[in-house]
């Protein structure tokens, strides 16, 4: 089928939406893409829907081609298996719930784990059966607090997740290194930058995990590699080394001093250095102290609890590596006033390892930072106001009640692979979670109990795999990453055409030539958008091609009477003419390259 | 991509599933095509999936040859287009409604002619924008009261919806036509026998509409069709041919007369010919009566009223009639008692027309049989228990507030087109609603303001068409109007593959040459479904093969010795041996014929 702009539903607009800050979510809606239907929820125009199908398709390919099978779930499901899993109440504000006519609770799926989980629980019983890989592209749901930049962060979205059930560890391995390899040439296919990063499993639990990452300025994913070696993870997934423990044997005694109006780290450090100078005439910084910071926690289930972390005072609790470390659904904020007062044991600006842990009359559940490790020396509150202990020694003088890792990460950190030994550091740059790929284990199969018989006849529980891409959010990446100036400029696998022919003029001879070409290319197999519209000046035509970003743009106009038509490359901007007789042959293996 | 039953996620099942009555919902999850995953709610497995995503493409393609544009929106709407429109409210329970984190109203759409309107509204300003048809393939949602028979009647559900956007009615016409012709061409090609009949446009609004139903006895719609003339229409849609007034000059007046103990139809006419036997000597019967039904009725703006039904006393009030006159969310019921006292002036059993009437004290809407015609003559309740009025007639001494045409329809009922001239009867048979295709004309346009510019430069209310398949459906109808006893038995456009492969034995050899059939028919583009089990028995081969319903079956197994294979059909059941040598051109013309 040609596409004509005469009759496509499709129109440019020259004003960007008033609710669009990314290029893309821009470029998208003025080129006729898609259209807002409300905050986070787009129709797909002709030309969008095109992309998406294509961006579907490579990924079908990839996936049939690892011998995973496409099968379909409902997106409106009943509660009971997300009650057994937890996370009907995990999920928080973040999902869709709804009743029935009955009364009965439904949710919109926002990921089908569950379901998954049942349907092989329903139909396989032995070790036989597995290794088995089942996947949907599917559209799913979720009631994003700040739906943003178009489709990139939708609260209607389209899916592939896969999943893979395996007898044993082995097998998993096996499955999800598949599944990895398959990932790899999905997102070489569809064309734009991307990282793979270590990545914290969060809500869907398990253990090994890694992301795909579109390399986009306007990512809201903070990721860091490695300066030397290929250790690349979400900042969320780092691990902070923790300095080996040292022994404590002749350090002096912590001993309380007063250090007046002294509520922030800065003004302890600049009291220290005039208070109380070092024997070895270092300067006192941040990082020497212990800094204690308090939140009051709610957990999914109502539950609440306050919750102490103590880390070097050089660094601020990052709230997104907390929000991960306590899991989906949590809820916390800093302690209030109120509760502050209702713990009177907790001196505000003074806290210190005193006050702190789940045995003190506060009851505040103490987690270290990895850096706190046994024999390290602090300068920490003393629990009075106005006086903080010096030399107060972890393991000896205080524990806490856990680790957490929770401190920001910096540029410059050490690499947790090799910073040790080769003196690699962490530098951050900024993406897009494209593709997630999961090591789940028995979690779900615990929860629903999956189990089958193994080769001794004896039950045993699945361990499975989960395995996701948005190819809606990986249309507006792909965009994002591969836009210029003068609009969208599609990779050639995924373009809505392959080539967007411009007729230009009036010259009947021309529309005649036009047409010809596109029928020709078309019985070719090219993809044509033809812009056969008589009244429209080349000037908007030309405009209309940059901003819809087909990659290559053919322009019958004048130079028909010399016999040559212009061949434009809509990334680079090179022209060339080619002569008429020849242009279908040339642009098919332009096409075709 | 080969089918292999050894790997294939399936399982064919020996028994019924227990909610299941209609013989293509056990056969479809029996077969392994479909699962529940709650109530009218059900997952496609990998054979499923095939033959919806068959029927989609089959549909898709005629959509596209008449230039209809694919697009798709979300199926989670905001509230304020369904309230302009006035569906929000009357489609009662029929939909699902949920809140979003901020508790702004949503529904899952159930049908999207308010989001294809505010699209064109969005996009289109002038008549030379149109004619435009527009569609989409997608999943759609109704919270039925009874979802039954698997995906005949689910919850969730894939539909086809298209919509035609025309400047003029004429334009509606030529998109209305072009519409129903693809529709032809689609169920010619799906290939199971259906009807189509007039319908009536419900809550859709709009005046012509037409349904295809699928011919078949486990349908819930009843349709009829005249025994001479093409006419055929669902229940809900017949019109009743009006017989011509009458003069009533020289009638003799109406006279109440008492008739004890008649408070039923039957006892009625008894004592009418016992105690007014007629001059002409001709019994009275059941239609000489007028019987008045009063029901209560809610509407959808939570506004009730009670409304009489003045009709022959040999017919019912047939209730979908009555549903389908009144319009979606209106919901009746029989006078209650407490009604009834209510309103002293009717008395029940003896109900008449003189205390009936919008002007009357019991304030009761009166509306009539369009057969209660102007000079026809009736005995019906004197309002007063144990009376009745006989010779009172329409006209001269009642007239009602209305005419509403809800009597039962029986067979033998003439033919509103042919009946008066050629003397056709209706007889009726029971299908299941596949298609409906509806001219909306202007009721959306006008609820949501779809104007534009016309050739003089007028603003111009757009009139619509709405065009609508259920996919879905139609996997379920294809397969209930095709199985037989051995199980499914698709035809060849559906099916989930063309060829079902068995290899028979423990014999190598015939494992090899099976292997070869398989790869050398998919070279071919011969899709086929291999079942490779080393261990299972033939005959549990031969019953799954049965079971699943592939049009072709070939059989490479103990006859391969003498250099034969066999290929069965799977409907007819006729058996051929074919030279295994040849059996690959053999079988690739069979699917192709």
């Amino acid at each position: 089928m040609i596409l004509r702009m005469s009759t496509l539903f499709v129109r440019t607009l020259r004003d960007d939406p008033a609710d669009a800050e990314v290029p893309s979510h821009k470029l998208l809606v003025r080129a006729g893409y898609i259209r807002r239907s409300a905050p986070g929820i787009y129709t797909w125009l002709p030309l969008g829907l095109r992309v998406l199908r294509k961006v579907e398709q490579i990924i079908r390919d990839e996936m049939d081609a690892i011998g995973a099978q496409e099968l379909l779930f409902p997106a409106l499901l009943p509660r009971a298996p997300y009650d057994a899993s937890g996370r009907w109440t995990e999920y928080g504000d973040g999902i869709f719930r709804l009743k029935d006519r009955k009364g009965d609770d439904y949710l919109l799926g926002p990921t089908h784990e569950e379901m998954f989980t049942l349907v092989v629980k329903d139909l396989y019983s032995s070790y036989k059966d597995l290794p088995l890989s089942i996947y949907q592209i599917q559209t799913k749901y979720r009631d994003e607090a700040r739906p943003r930049a178009g489709v990139l962060r939708g609260r209607e979205f389209v899916m592939k997740d896969s999943y893979s059930f395996d007898v044993d560890d082995a097998g998993l391995q096996a499955s999800y290194e598949k599944h990895r390899d398959a990932y790899i040439r999905i997102f070489d296919k569809l064309g734009f930058e991307y990282v793979i990063v270590k990545a914290q499993a969060g809500a869907m639990g398990g253990s090994k995990s890694e992301e795909f990452l579109a390399r986009l300025a306007v990512g809201e994913d903070t990721y860091v590699r490695c300066s030397r070696c290929d250790y690349a993870a979400n900042v969320e997934a780092v691990d902070t080394p923790a300095p080996a423990p040292a022994s404590y044997d002749g350090l002096p005694a912590a001993h309380a001093e007063q250090t007046p109006d002294t509520p922030t780290i800065d003004t302890l450090v600049a009291h220290l250095d005039e208070a109380y100078p070092r024997s070895d005439g270092r300067a006192w910084t941040a990082a020497d102290t212990l800094k204690n910071v308090v939140f009051s926690v709610r957990h999914p289930d109502g539950r609440t609890e306050a919750v102490a972390v103590g880390l070097p005072g050089d660094r601020e609790v990052d709230t997104k590596r907390l929000e991960a470390e306590l899991g989906e659904g949590v809820v916390f904020e800093p302690l209030t006033e109120a509760e502050f007062a209702a713990r009177p044991t907790l001196t505000k600006g003074y806290i210190g390892p005193g006050a702190l842990g789940e045995d003190k009359p506060a009851g505040v559940r103490y987690l270290l930072d990895p850096r706190v490790v046994e024999g390290t020396r602090w300068v920490t509150g003393a629990d009075v106001h106005g006086s903080h202990v010096l030399d107060l020694v972890a393991g000896r003088d205080f524990t806490g009640d856990g680790t957490i890792d929770v401190g920001e990460v910096r540029d410059g950190d050490p690499c947790p692979v090799c910073g040790a030994s080769d003196g690699g550091v962490l530098e951050s740059a900024r993406g897009i979670e494209m593709g997630h790929i999961f090591q789940l284990g028995r979690k779900f199969a615990d929860a629903l109990d999956l189990k089958v018989l193994d080769e001794n006849g004896k039950l045993v529980t699945v361990t499975m795999g989960s395995y996701g891409i948005g190819p809606s959010r990986a249309v507006a990446a792909i965009a994002e990453g591969t836009l210029d100036e003068q609009g969208l400029c599609w990779p050639r696998h995924v373009a809505p055409a392959d080539v967007h022919l411009v007729a230009t003029g009036k010259d009947e001879a021309v529309f005649a030539a036009a047409e010809r070409i596109a029928t020709e290319l078309h019985a070719q197999g090219v993809e044509v958008l033809y812009d056969d519209r008589p009244k429209v000046s080349p000037g908007v035509k030309f405009k209309d091609a940059e901003i819809i970003g087909v990659p290559t743009i053919v322009v019958v106009g004048r130079n028909l009477a010399e016999g040559t038509v212009e061949v434009r490359d809509r990334r680079t901007g090179e022209r060339e003419e080619v002569a008429a007789e020849h242009v279908v042959d040339h642009v098919v293996r332009v096409v075709r390259a």
